[in-house]
């Protein structure tokens, strides 16, 4: 690479660092790659911090010694987490959104790249310091939240089928109840999706009951992996709470019971937001 | 935000491209934020768009009058993106990944979102001046490739289901016939998921005969919608050239018939590294 002035670097490492989250970077990594003193490099990280820290983005962690380099953990900050989830919120109580037997539509939403970026971005700065391996989700609707997640926190993703599929080799299977229905389904996970003892993430875009995570959670049993964390995008309050089958969840959308008669829906932030 | 000087400025406005990559951005957007003159805002964007097209990842836009701003198309320089594919086909290559059946075994790498990140950017690449109105994909595997290359082109995603979920309302679903096996299956895709006359990329993580890829180009046609391209992945060798359902499209890589009894497998830079 040519060399750079100051202001280039700055352009170059900032675009270098938001592509590698949690990765330690080695300052020989900066200074070899602009031909720059390792004094330079510093002062230039010392400008990046300032900025993304005083605008609560994410931290920007100097670790020193032989090993030592650079890390970014991105953030959300609360406020911005709120404003974003309230937006979302006012989206879901179009009363058009109203499905036959009272559920929602939520694809649209889904579908787009930049909001389960965000959405993604809060449920890790819920987890960011929790230590974990892997996120896991099951199919469908749930995969791009958890690899939005996932990205943030620069780890793998995982995911639970609703069959056996032959592209996954020799799979685990479960049969799980879900909770609303009270009816039998089957999840399976390829053996070699996951390594024993690993602390997974579990993601998805939906919850009633917590059946479907329970089901991830009774998985990840088999596969003696340990559950770090349960982080979902829109929990349903349509549930008598002795029905609720899990109770350790991180939600940001919390959603009150959608009246197809009056056609109304209510949205609140999750329990995210309610520490 | 409080006021920042160019430096920081710098990093914040790169930050703020990268966020939001074909977004038409007034350069009033900026003045406000930083509080600055529109040319020194100018002069910033000047450096930036130095760095970013230098490097070849992406081009910064300038568009001139009332209506006018900045405009971010990232792109992946042709070096890196056929360095970064050859390392993804050594990875194909071991042998302990073919599966029962002559299947070959990818969730690992289909798991790992900066992979998908990079070849999502290749892809995009590929279409970045193709007026697309929407990315399309069938669940499942297909679905993070389908977001990264979505999220860079700065556009929605369609989900196509296997079956008709209660989630979606009401549906299209059509008949196809898979090439290789010549069975038949069912997709669906919600009616209000996509408008009339939409121009559409379908991306998908691997193509055989492309009769997955061209039931989405049947569903297409039901909703009056146009094919912009498709991109793939992989696309498999293994299949006679009368049996290829499919002739236009872009691959990354491109696979050579799986040789289970001798272990051996080969995969090659596909396609768009050709022309």
């Amino acid at each position: 690479m040519k060399k750079l002035k100051r202001s280039q670097r700055l352009v170059d490492m900032t675009q270098f660092l938001l592509e590698k989250p949690h990765d330690l970077l080695p300052l020989s990594t900066f200074a070899e790659r602009y031909g720059a003193a390792k004094s330079s490099i510093s002062e230039d990280l010392a400008i990046i911090k300032e900025v993304f820290e005083g605008e609560g983005m994410g931290e920007l962690q100097t670790h020193a010694g032989a090993a030592g380099g650079v890390k970014f953990i991105p953030r959300m900050p609360m406020e911005m987490a709120l404003s974003f989830i309230q937006g979302l919120c006012s989206e879901l109580e179009h009363s058009d959104r109203i499905l036959p037997g009272g559920y929602l539509y939520m694809s649209d939403l889904l579908g787009q790249p930049s909001l389960m970026e965000q959405a993604g971005k809060i449920i890790a700065t819920a987890f960011h310091d929790v230590p974990i391996d892997t996120v896991m989700t099951v199919e469908t609707k749930g995969i791009p939240l958890a690899y939005a997640t996932a990205a943030q926190l620069g780890l793998p993703v995982v995911l639970v089928r609703r069959d056996h599929k032959v592209t996954e080799g020799s799979a685990v299977s479960i049969n799980y109840v879900s909770g609303s229905h009270k009816s039998i389904h089957t999840m399976s996970l390829s053996r070699r999706a996951l390594k024993e003892k690993s602390r997974v993430l579990i993601v998805d875009d939906f919850m009633k009951a917590g059946g479907t995570v329970g089901g991830m959670v009774d998985l990840l049993g088999e596969f003696n992996a340990e559950v770090a964390g349960v982080g979902v995008l829109v929990e349903s309050d349509a549930v008598e709470s002795e029905e609720r089958l899990l109770h350790d969840y991180v939600s940001l959308i919390r959603l009150g019971e959608v009246d197809s008669k009056e056609r109304r829906i209510s949205a609140y932030p999750g329990n995210f937001f309610s520490v």
